[in-house]
């Protein structure tokens, strides 16, 4: 597939509709004509080895910096949604309100790695937004901030108001990484030119881009696994090589986030087999390539129920035994993105912590095998009051979020309620428990005039 | 841990309750000290040696033979229920009907590979069970049948009633496997009078006995995953030993369902870390041994919600990723077993039918990448049309069981079904067309003189 893949750049090329990105390529050597651009092996291979395999993540929490690297496990939330929903207000769409709310979710839970971009605050007129969002996410959140590549105008504020926020120097900011994006290709074979732009600005600022061809076999991909893969690897080695291009060594990351479609409606389908072998194979392509890599999760329920789980559990296991270095849409995706779930977001937190608690070493050691609490105990007696159990049993097992282990009995008392009902209960009082982080009033203070000065000259529009 | 559990053998012993089989110990050179027998690494060996690793299972319909061994994944459902739900009809104590209806459901699904003895039909007299259950397994089911060890009285005659409705010679059921059942010890190291019975029973009569000690961490078992396992590890290798010895060669299964309890309320958990954990630490003590084996997934769920279908995918992923041979309670298993769930069946399903999808090899020929179909397609432009689709699209995914993958309005307009809902007409209309399988009939009339003959004369009581 990888061979396939440098057939698809080299003969049939893509369509890349910022000239900016062309002439880069072109200054290269590669062939262009008109919007097409057709890319050599040697352009790729040249850009695989610049391109880092192991990336410093620099979060306003120093708490909370992560390497992104092939072996790491980082979760992000949701991410793209229009619309939000949760219990108590229904589905709405998203606004700044819902979108702070979800920033202090994340920062609830550790094993949420990178702060919320959902839902997408459509109270705020587009040429601020890109300023509500950045500031909400690093004064309220302690982790890596989320910076949408709509246009260089909005990208270079972004930056500024972070470097600012986080008083860092013009060099400081641009020898780690302090923000990352998501670059959609508009598969089949097209970058449009906010993406485009937002590869070329991300690389030269040093900042981090996760290429991320969208790829729904049946639809904007080949109808199978294999070309659903190739064509998702075509796409993302073209922009993985405008980053080198544009700076040799910038942090850029491969990715894939195909699945299959309904062939009954178009529809996008997750956790569905179909989605776990794209997983599994993508895997397989970025270890061909030695590099770290996103993945995704998700699903397309409605709701937070037995649908949602079972998809999102699916995704969440296949990107991890694809040995995915980030599983974006790791909690609260609903309607394939068109929805970010409250409840959805605290029942997926399960699988999260699950996942994380499992990746914790096992230790087999004679303390831990405890031959003597075998020896302690009569046949057919009980561990309960052990010596080796009080030693350990109030940190033995992970505590669950949400899952009900008691009886029916006490359930039926308590009113029947499902886990998405609980789940209710659970993001309201981490709402009402959220405390803004140390670093919040600060960054906020020095972030403030920036916003106003640049709010004033009208922010920036995006670009379409 | 291997060697742990051979210390606890040696050293600490087991309670064996069954005069009969500490006699059979004995014999074999076992340390005998009143019901306490102590376990010698040479008769674990010769046990190990003996047991086979590849067994085949013969089903009344010989669609579903299947062969017992590493590598194969075969899914059996909920087991030991004594109650039943559904949402029409509520919780309730199992009975006759809902045992056929379960019996009716497992036929209706290729993914479920061996034929449920859940729930309990409790309004069947103790004394008579045996018949009824064995009966409804052979003439409703197509799968092979499960009979539980609750004293040889009893198993005899299932054997016996099983023979003569299969229409076998006393050789030829005694040359293959044609029933199975599940061993449970009384953790920690007490084998009672019918579970040991059973043991010897079974491999005498060279039918499968998985030996599956159910070990709790931290209330029947150590509270580590270490102590736990090294535990379940020395039960298993007493009952294998017990078999081997009863009949060298005798097919007889490794297993384990280890998981941990709620330290708050002592509730058996399901799905958790540690239960995973347990998971993967039994598969490298099975891959040890070099022999197939049982493992389990579950829920302690009131309700197909997000929570029961959350703990299942993550046993149902973790035993697949140990490698187990056999994931028991894969389907429909509520409240830790006390409850089969009829909706939790259906959703269940999804997960069951996309793991067996995901194991089928993907291709990633020439022919499945689709140049051609990528040079077709223009940049941005759509596949649902191109020749490499049409050939292809109505077998190329999964088709989901019960996920609605359709607009958010579409489900607006439908009532806001949740996955539980959907199964309930799920279940309804597997029901409704469910055919009685064409053996059915032929078994029935064989088994139907010997039923009579065996309850006029009273069955069998179970052994205490």
């Amino acid at each position: 597939m990888h061979q396939a893949a440098l057939l698809v750049l080299r003969d049939l090329g893509l369509r890349i509709l910022l000239p900016e990105a062309r002439e880069i390529f072109a200054a290269a050597g590669a062939r262009v004509d008109e919007d097409m651009v057709f890319i050599g092996e040697d352009l790729v291979d040249a850009a695989l080895a610049s391109a880092p395999s192991d990336i410093q993540l620099r979060a306003p929490n120093t708490a909370f910096d992560q390497r992104y690297r092939q072996g790491a496990l980082l979760f992000a939330p949701a991410g793209g949604c229009p619309n939000v929903s949760d219990a108590e207000r229904g589905r709405r769409p998203g606004d700044i309100a819902s979108y702070e709310e979800t920033i202090k979710l994340c920062d609830a839970f550790d094993a949420i790695h990178l702060t919320s971009v959902s839902p997408e605050p459509q109270d705020v007129p587009i040429n601020l937004r890109h300023l509500a969002m950045t500031q909400a996410q690093l004064t309220l959140g302690s982790k890596l901030p989320f910076v949408y590549a709509r246009g260089r105008g909005q990208v270079e504020q972004s930056f500024e108001l972070i470097r600012v926020g986080l008083d860092l120097s013009e060099e400081a900011f641009a020898n780690e990484v302090w923000v990352a994006t998501v670059i959609n290709t508009n598969s089949p074979r097209q970058i449009d030119q906010p993406m485009a732009q937002g590869i070329i600005d991300f690389a030269r600022a040093g900042q981090l881009s996760v290429i991320t061809p969208f790829c729904l076999a049946g639809a904007m991909a080949p109808v199978t696994v294999a070309g659903a893969l190739t064509l998702q690897h075509a796409e993302c080695l073209a922009g993985m090589t405008l980053a080198q291009l544009a700076k040799p060594g910038a942090p850029v990351s491969y990715g894939g986030f195909s699945s299959n479609v309904d062939m009954k409606s178009g529809a996008p389908a997750f956790g569905t087999p179909e989605h776990v072998k794209m997983q599994l194979g993508t895997g397989q392509l970025a270890r061909h390539i030695g590099l770290p890599w996103r993945s995704a999760a998700g699903s397309a329920a409605k709701l937070a129920d037995a649908q949602g789980a079972t998809e999102n559990t699916m995704g969440l296991w296949g990107a991890m035994m694809a040995g995915a270095t980030l599983i974006v849409h790791a909690a609260g995706w609903l309607e394939g993105g068109l929805t970010l779930g409250y409840e959805k977001f605290i029942t997926d937190l399960e699988a999260l912590q699950s996942l994380a608690e499992l990746c914790k070493p096992v230790s087999a050691s004679e303390a831990e095998i405890g031959l003597e609490a075998l020896a302690e105990v009569e046949p057919g007696g009980h561990f309960f009051a052990a010596a080796h159990t009080m030693a350990r049993y109030e940190t033995a097992f992970y505590p669950p979020l949400n899952a009900d282990l008691g009886t029916h009995g006490a359930w039926v008392e308590a009113g029947q309620p499902s886990a998405d009902h609980r789940a209710t209960e659970i993001w309201q009082a981490k709402l009402r428990d959220y405390r803004q982080p140390a670093h919040g009033p600060e960054v906020a203070d020095r972030m403030a005039p920036l916003v106003e000065y640049l709010s004033a000259k009208g922010g920036a529009a995006p670009l379409d």
